[in-house]
């Protein structure tokens, strides 16, 4: 779909991945670098027009993503194929446009998603990682992973995360539903990946923590239903470093990216 | 095996992995950054000796490894099983020592070696990587990978591979054989896997080249039978960048690491 005229209001979404490394995150904040600050930037550097846009979620600083979604309203005659290409030309190289769309103009990237899939990569070797450093969390003792896999499926479900929550946050409720969790071992890369209606803040970097203390035999399988139970993050594992963090999908009512 | 004596010497083979990214190359060279550097500079702060490296290869500046092999004489007392620690406190984190292991005096990493294995990673995807951009080469137009594979089996086996090497080399035969490639396609990923006796100057990323033409349908499969004849460097492909060539693994008359 084209946008037909340069008078009329439209609401792009864009689909866009980034190597988090070097950024505050993705949201906007004052003084310093953000891949939302980027993206507006590059907007404007092509269209002359400032933009506000919506992004799905506000990764945290070093978070990496490959299927990060945001939208924003603008009145542009570029085709929008072509933005993809456009706005790359204008974005460092760690931040890449993968997909452009129209969308209705009620579309909002936040709080139109009905659900995201997140992978967390573990490098489980006695020796630290050269290649894979940027983004893989590095755990030197072996992992048992069948007692990490039996443990990974009590998270399955709705249930209170409250546990799983950084403490201090605030959130009107702590249910959440994991539709999908899956350890995927190609040695020595150890790749969780977790789908679920909603994330609690920190919650996937918790249950990445709270899994390898199982695969370290710190915490049974069996304890992961106690933890959740417990409703105290005191009881739940650590809390993984942000790097192996990737945000890899969000999804909507309809695909939006064809 | 442990090193019984501290005034014996001994000969260390290293087993390193790297990040090409920020240097210039493996060899040490006269006022640049090279991994060879860093780890002869390792070696001293931990055992106060200055020693040189062989390598197995001289990788040119840019180009990772995830096996490359080296080997120095020393007099030590540390244990072997404690130098990959020891040394990675030393070196920068794009260089991590694997695994170390004594060898015969008289091994040398380069002279011994019997075969190599490349890969090299084609990003293939209209827009351009931002998490795989330090790994990958770019090719934005979707490559036919049915007529690759089929071209890439007719560099199999022993064959003058003149027409594949950077020209103005020196080498005493321009003669290699080939013992496997496979191009694996995991969207948008495709990765070429070839390994043979040895490799001359530039010829991975000039084989890389040449199946990417053939891939853009600007080379026919059979091409390369008439180029491998040719013995003529201006009948290939054009060299890809050294970015996205890993050396994957050294192979020798023995397993030498455990």
């Amino acid at each position: 779909m084209n946008n037909p005229d340069n008078h009329q209001e439209i609401n792009i979404a864009l689909l866009v991945e980034y190597d988090g490394t070097k950024f505050c995150g993705w949201q906007t904040q004052h003084n310093l670098t953000t891949v939302q600050e980027h993206l507006q930037k590059a907007i404007f550097e092509i269209t002359n027009q400032n933009v506000k846009i919506y992004g799905c979620s506000r990764t945290d600083a070093g978070v990496h993503a490959r299927g990060h979604v945001s939208n924003f309203h603008i009145k542009t005659n570029i085709p929008t194929f072509k933005l993809p290409l456009a706005l790359n030309s204008k974005l460092p190289t760690a931040i890449s446009v993968k997909k452009a769309a129209i969308v209705d103009l009620e579309f909002n990237a936040r709080f139109d998603a009905k659900g995201k899939k997140y992978s967390y990569t573990i490098y489980n070797e006695p020796t630290r990682p050269a290649l894979d450093r940027v983004t893989s969390c590095h755990v030197p003792k072996k992992l048992n992973v069948d007692a990490m896999l039996k443990a990974a499926n009590l998270f399955l479900g709705e249930h209170d995360f409250q546990a799983f929550m950084a403490s201090g946050s605030n959130t009107k409720t702590t249910i959440r539903e994991i539709t999908s969790i899956d350890i995927i071992d190609e040695y020595p890369i150890l790749k969780l990946e977790i789908t679920g209606n909603g994330f609690l803040y920190n919650m996937v970097r918790i249950i990445a923590g709270t899994l390898v203390y199982v695969g370290l035999e710190k915490f049974s399988s069996n304890s992961i239903s106690d933890i959740i139970n417990s409703k105290d993050r005191k009881k739940a594992g650590i809390t993984l470093p942000a790097n192996a963090l990737c945000l890899e999908e969000v999804y909507y009512e309809e695909n939006i990216f064809i």
